[in-house]
């Protein structure tokens, strides 16, 4: 008993040290080369972080190690440990961190600004990804590893109705029709800086997850030269001393 | 000089009582029978009105009674007149009416809200009514006079690259393509009731005004039924004292 109690004691305070150090891990995805962090999933929540100034620990885990946040239940990321508390979903983070670090500006700016921004990223899941995944995904392939490579084959042909490799002699046509999608983007941008007005936040981030995703595998510019979403882009990627502008790229 | 003094005072009296009475005037656009009112971009503002709980005086006027409001300068309705301020562009009057009446509960819930909504006017506009138009304008059409159809077939067909007529044998194809853009909103309306939340406010309004024109024209619904958007459109129709819901239909 005594022992018990007393390894107990040792574990809590390993526990409110290591709690006092770092609190807050985001599971991440990456490419074979753990510098290459692409989900645009998760771009929207190391953009809400930073908005936010939380300091955070990052832990890459490939396609097929979901193993280090199983206890959240989810199997995919952005996974957030906070302590004790696991989060998954992007929406479901963005909100934990608004509702729990309320010191940093809003992510939202009130409940009107929170239930737009749902809607708009549930555009930009329904519109902007499903137009750049057949314009990236060969290249995404092209940088998993083995295992990693098999498994993004075969859950995400399905979806395209096509081989990976299909997909890049219609890349130009792709692009084209991902482009005519951006309108109300243009129109925007091109009367206010961002989404969220003079100031980015959690729409923005929602929007720019999907870009970042885009940049750091694409050779060829998703948006045409001189296109209005191209200003906006580089406002973003300025943003938090360049966070993102400084990702590796591939 | 005293005559001229004098009739001005008494022109100022009348501006007096006049608006006590009635100093708002929203002028919208009517069919051949003055009954219906149609215009998407004036549902937006007479909602917006209503939820404010502003009384005004509604002038309607046909495509070429333009005469009526020239001194706003605008060509088009909506248009406000307030004592002898002008607005044109439902957007701008929207942020008049929320800039000059604060008393009433907000339409856009700060500023980042008011930023987000732009976003989701500028969506309505480039994909629900570009979507929906070639679904009614042959029945637009037909509830016009003489004057005002040439009117609006000179001007539409361009747009529409083919005769108003040539749309009706279309109508399935495009009401399919319409439906197939509305994944974002039905995922939007799965989890709340409306796009600003819990309450409407000036985005739903933006989106609803283009069901309305709808309804005021089509014998079709424009949404399949069991559709998420419906629920939400029901709860739209219902809004003070079913405003909408009892508008005159053709």
């Amino acid at each position: 008993f005594i022992w018990n109690s007393a390894f107990k004691f040792c574990t809590l305070g390993l526990n409110l040290l290591g709690s006092a150090v770092m609190t807050l891990i985001l599971y991440e995805l990456c490419a074979e080369d753990r510098d290459l962090r692409f989900s645009p999933y998760v771009w929207r929540i190391k953009m809400a972080l930073a908005h936010k100034n939380i300091a955070y620990k990052s832990e890459p885990v490939r396609f097929l190690e979901k193993q280090g946040f199983s206890e959240s239940g989810s199997k995919t990321v952005p996974v957030l440990r906070h302590d004790d508390v696991w989060t998954s979903e992007s929406w479901e983070i963005a909100k934990y961190l608004e509702d729990n670090f309320p010191d940093g500006p809003s992510l939202f700016g009130g409940n009107m600004g929170l239930s737009q921004s749902r809607f708009i990223s549930h555009w930009v899941d329904r519109t902007i990804l499903p137009g750049l995944f057949p314009c990236l995904v060969a290249d995404i392939l092209g940088h998993l590893g083995e295992k990693d490579a098999q498994y993004f084959r075969k859950t995400r042909e399905p979806y395209l109705k096509c081989t990976i490799e299909e997909t890049v002699e219609k890349r130009d046509e792709h692009l084209k029709r991902f482009r005519k999608n951006l309108g109300a983007l243009r129109m925007t941008f091109s009367e206010q800086a961002y989404l969220c007005g003079d100031q980015p936040a959690y729409a923005d981030y929602a929007l720019f997850g999907s870009f970042q995703w885009a940049r750091i595998f694409s050779n060829q510019d998703v948006l045409a030269e001189g296109d209005k979403v191209c200003d906006w882009r580089d406002r973003m990627l300025d943003l938090y001393d360049g966070l993102a502008r400084q990702a590796k790229c591939s």
